[in-house]
C-alpha cells in the first residue's frame, strides 16, 4: 500500500518573550537580545501539520481534511492563537519559547489525536526567513 | 559522488468531484460534503516533481531542466490541465480524484520517463493551504 | 479626516467553462481554446475586499474585518466556494463566466452592504499569473 | 518628465492589544473580541513604501533605494520591530494600535523625510490576510 | 461600460550593471556601489502588464490574456530574458539600466500594441523586496 | 533529546553563465541554450540553510539564529551576492555555475563552521519555479 503524506498548513498569531527565568536579566539580554524584550513582541506563525497514512480505498484519503483541521484547531491553534506563548498557553508551561520549543510541544499535545494515520512532520514558520521542523525523533 | 535533488514546479487547472460511485448518493454527500457538489469545482494545482542523481561533469547537471519539463507536460501536466479528473484524465480511470489519489498515479505514470536519474518525490498542492507527497513507497 | 483603505483576502474554489451560449461551439472553441472545455475546469480564486473611509475614533477602524468577512462570506464566497459558475451562481445568470464578469457581477452584490464605509476596489485572482481589477466606474 | 514610483517593502515583528482605554473592560471586549487580549498577541507586519517622483538622469533612479531603506529603517522600523505598540512606540502613544492608526501615524513620520521625491503610499500588511493603504489625504 | 482592468503577471531573468558611463570610474562606484560591479550581477525580474478597457460582451473579456501574453512575449520578454540589459536590450541602449529606465523603455514599447484596449500600469519587480510601477504620465 | 531542525532564508542576486570550457562553443550552445549567453545572465537566489540538533535547555535554541545568519553571510551569501559566479566566486572556481554545482559547493563551505549542531539541508532557489536540494550524501 502506497504510503502518502497530506499537509494542512494553518495561521495563528500571537506575542512572546524568549526569556529564561532561570538566569538574570543581564544574562537574558546578553543572549536574546531584543527578543527579550520584557514588553513582549509577536509573530504571525504558520504550521504545517503533515500526517502519513495508506489511502483508504472508500474515500481516497489519508485522513479527512476537515478532521485534521478540527484537531489541529482545538489542540493546539485555537490554544496559542491571539496568546500570550509565555503566560497563557497551557502546553509551554515552565517552557522558554522558542520556535523549537513551541514546535515540540505542538507535536506531544497532536501525536496522540491522529491514529490511526500517523504524525510525521511539524513545520512551524516564525517569520518568512526562520522555520523549524520537528519529526518526533 | 554527491546525490543531489532538483524540483521543478509546474501549475495546472482542473476540475473534479470527490464521489465514490460505488457509495450512494447520500453516503457520498455525508463524507465527502461540499467536494461532492456535482456540478463539479476546480483547483490551480502546483505540483513540484523532484529528481535524485549525481552530478553530470559534462553540464552540471543532475537532469536538464528542459527535459524534465518537457517529460512532466507530456506525460502529466497536457492530460490534466483544464480538464475533469473524474471524466478525461486518462490515469485517473476508475479513481477517486483525491489529491492523494492522484500523486499516487501521476508517480506511476512519471517515473518510467526519469532514468538515469530517479523520481523522488512529488508534491502536489492543491490549494495554498494543503498538499500531498508521496515519494514511491 | 484621513481617508484609508482596508482590504480583505479570502479564497474559494469553482469550477467553470468559458462559453457564449449564443455562438456556435466551433466559434466557442476558436474563441476560447481549451478553457471552453465542455467538461469544465477550475481555479482557486483569491479575492481582495478592499473599503475606503475615515477612522472611526472609537474603534480605530474603518471597518470591523471580521463583519466585513462575515458580509462577503455571506454574500459571495458562500455562492461561489465549490460551485459551478456556469450552472449554480445566481449573480452570473446569463454571463460569461470569465474573470472580467464575475468581478464586476461581485462588485454589484456587494456594493450595497458596506456602507457607511464605500467599497473601492475589488482584485479577483484566477491564477497566480493573472487577476482583474474593478473600482466601480 | 515621466513620474515613476518605487517601493521597498520591509518588515518587522510586534505585539499589540486592540484596546480603547476611554471604554469599559466589557465594552472594549465586545467590541475588540480576541484582539482585545490583555496579555498582548502580535503580528510579523509588512510595510510597503511608495515614493514617486522623476528619474534623476544622472542615476537612474527616482530616489536611491538603500537611502530609502535607511529612512524608512530610523524612523519606523527601528522603533517598531520587536516592540509593543501600545506601551513603547513614540509615534503611537494615545492612539489605538490597530492598522488603520499604525499606518496614518508612519506616513506623519516618514512623510518629511522622503523630498524632494514625494512619498505616495504606504501599504501595511497585519497578516497575509489583510492589509491596509493610505496615500495621505 | 464597466472599465475593468486586467493583469498578466510575466517573468524574466537577465544580468544588468547599474552604471552611467558619463560619469568616472570612481563616481560610479561611490554612487552605485555593489550595484556597479563591472562583473555584473542579476536578478528574476516579475513583469505586471495591466491592461483596462470595456469588457467585450461577445467574449466576456477586455483582451484575450493569450494574445496579451504573445505580445508581452515578443515586444519585452524575449528581448530580455536571459539577456545583459547593458549590452544587448535594443530598447535600453543609451540608458543606465534601473528598474526605473527599464519600466518606462517597457512601456513605450508595449503602448502602441495593446490598443483597442489600454496599458494602464507596469509594475516591474527586481527583488521580493522592491518594485517600480509607471502609468505613462 | 529531540532532535530539531532549523532554517534561515537568506537571498542574493548574481549573474553566471552555465557554459563548460572544456567544449566548443557549438557544443556549449546546443546543451546549455540560451543559459549559454556570453553577455550573462542572472538570478534572485533563495537560499535555506537547514541545521539540526538538540535544543539547549538554557536558550531553548538549537543555534542561535542570528548567529547562524552571520556564519552565511560571512561564507558564502557576501561573496556571491551582486557578483558574477563564473569571474568572482572563489569557491566556485574550475566549476560550471548550475544550481546542482552551487548548492554542493556551498555545503562544503558552510559545513565546518556549524558544529556542534550539524548542516543537514541546503535548499537553494533559482527561479520560483525550480530549486536544488543537497544533503551532503
Amino acid at each position: 500500500m502506497p504510503q502518502v503524506t497530506i499537509t494542512r498548513r494553518m495561521m495563528f498569531n500571537a506575542a512572546h518573550r524568549v526569556h529564561n527565568p532561570a538566569l538574570s536579566d543581564e544574562e537574558n539580554q546578553a543572549i536574546f537580545g531584543k527578543c527579550n524584550n520584557p514588553n513582549w513582541h509577536g509573530h504571525n506563525y504558520t504550521l504545517d501539520v503533515s500526517v502519513t497514512g495508506s489511502i483508504d480505498p472508500r474515500t481516497g484519503y489519508v485522513i479527512d481534511l476537515s478532521k485534521l483541521k478540527e484537531i489541529v484547531e482545538r489542540e493546539v491553534v485555537s490554544k496559542a492563537d491571539h496568546r500570550n506563548f509565555n503566560l497563557e498557553v497551557d502546553f509551554m508551561r515552565d517552557t522558554i519559547p522558542t520556535t523549537e520549543n513551541i514546535v515540540v510541544a505542538m507535536w506531544r499535545v497532536l501525536e496522540p489525536h491522529i491514529a490511526p494515520a500517523r504524525l510525521t512532520r511539524l513545520v512551524l514558520w516564525e517569520t518568512a526567513n526562520n522555520y523549524v521542523e520537528y519529526d518526533g525523533k
